[in-house]
């Protein structure tokens, strides 16, 4: 053979696990995969590629910009998979025979072409967890207390599980007579509360045309730290105000009723601010924050109801 | 939303894993991972895409055709993995740190841009076990010996590991005086025995330029069925006209010593038309074939010496 020196690096945004952190890193998957096959999920995988038009049109104006897309060599357009729950979707609409409610599991690699930088890759994995076909919201108690089993079971002793509601959200906005259309734009600001500095969220919410004396009032709510009893009480005269609000109100309630009863309630925290994924998330929506050892989200969710009818129609 | 009827198809030669065969297939890769982990080998990932020009070069004419790649967003020329054997080497060679011998298991997805068609798949698993860095025959008897233990694991009972050797095969070519410029050319024709008719692989050896005495009398000896023993014995006088013969045979003769001890020799026979990779193989190359349920290769491999030389120079 030629001696020709190649280079050893590996596409920018991707990495090599060499034994020494696949050790720890199965480790740490073996135990949400046993959690995830305790709570009666089943596992499903699916092709690292998809048909690119699966893909557009799901994931929001940011995330589209991120798709890993390609043509192959027959000029089909082709992209590595961005998520999995558009895959699910999918793999849902194809197989009618499934049996309903469907709970799956799937830890799999995903792509974004993304600016690489400090802790962000262009390839990564996801441990996706989801229910489809239960319309009830002991179904989002069964993964809200899945998130809790798993990060109790890795041992991290400072985390809390933020939950909101979409329909709440809609409700409130409603309540504040704000138009449909300003809808996205408002909740977009509103999702930025903590990582950018409170002026800079009111300059976003005028410019998403609100008046300044609801500005005032939308913030000043969102930024009150109450407990979960104290700020559903709180909100609730607002909530009433509209029927979607009035529906989103009772099924945070009902979350929490659940979360107490399996004793989890005590990890969780109703959080107004919350909305994260805005172009799918229809109702319960949660998040899991890890305070030590190091802050940061660590796990996230919501129901989406609207997907799966992309691919059936 | 909008409704929009989108394809539930996944890319050609891809496809889903639903729970019915995930549990299947889970079970056969727990028995496999446990076994190397049994064996001492440590695991190993490396990204799903790879700089198109880290594979190019390595798989020989055929092989080369089969690289999925494409152009990135950036320009970049990339290829989906082909498989773990290279990555391995570019591994090694940029992490100098790794103490010798590095034994690793990699259990991954590889992608060939291939026709698909019936049990031929664009995407798919390989799980790979190598030792790097020992030029010891024991070291092949490790990797036969744990291919034979999975096999039995997987409740397989009938199949055996075919072993040969390179060097072996070189040397029989010498004593031939078959010239080194028609070497690979005879050996691609003699891999083709049991797949081509045997006038077939008679024409295309003499289209590699062998005289009609020297391709009967080749032909004779590789279609012969003996045993292991007396099939050394008989190729013995011919390996002794060379050097490289000679080694050859004594590296073979040495390994089936190990594999007896390891009481797994009645699992191997020694097949002098075994060559599979003849862009890469430099010593012992085995492959396991199961005669039921299915027929088929099921397993394959072989001493690999120059590969991580080309990254390292």
């Amino acid at each position: 053979m030629k001696k020709v020196i190649l280079t050893t690096q590996t596409p920018k945004g991707t990495r090599d696990f060499l034994p020494e952190e696949m050790v720890k890193r199965n480790f740490v998957v073996n135990k949400i995969k046993k959690a995830f096959e305790k709570y009666g999920f089943d596992p499903l995988e699916t092709p690292a590629i998809e048909y690119l038009e699966v893909l557009t049109g799901k994931y929001g104006e940011d995330g589209e910009k991120l798709i890993y897309k390609f043509q192959d060599m027959g000029g089909r357009s082709i992209a590595l998979r961005y998520d999995l729950t558009v895959p699910l979707c999918r793999v849902v609409a194809a197989n009618p025979q499934l049996p309903l409610p469907f709970k799956r599991y799937q830890l799999e690699k995903v792509w974004r072409y993304d600016k690489p930088g400090k802790g962000r890759y262009r390839e990564f994995w996801q441990c996706d967890v989801d229910i489809v076909g239960s319309s009830k919201i002991i179904s989002d108690a069964e993964i809200v207390s899945l998130i809790v089993e798993v990060l109790k079971g890795l041992k991290f002793n400072d985390f809390v599980v933020k939950i909101n509601n979409r329909k709440l959200l809609n409700g409130l906005l409603q309540s504040f007579e704000i138009e449909k259309e300003k809808a996205n734009a408002v909740l977009r600001a509103i999702d930025k509360i903590g990582k950018k500095s409170v002026e800079e969220i009111k300059e976003e919410l005028s410019q998403a045309g609100l008046t300044f004396g609801t500005i005032e009032k939308l913030v000043e709510l969102m930024l009150e730290d109450l407990g979960t009893e104290q700020a559903l009480d709180k909100i609730k005269p607002l909530a009433e105000k509209s029927e979607e609000g009035k529906e989103g109100f009772e099924e945070v309630k009902e979350l929490f009723s659940y979360l107490k009863q399996a004793q989890n309630d005590a990890y969780c925290k109703f959080d107004l601010k919350l909305v994260r994924g805005l172009d799918y998330y229809t109702g319960s929506i949660f998040e899991a924050v890890v305070e030590s050892p190091q802050g940061g989200s660590i796990a996230g969710g919501g129901r989406y109801d609207d997907l799966i009818g992309l691919f059936t129609g």
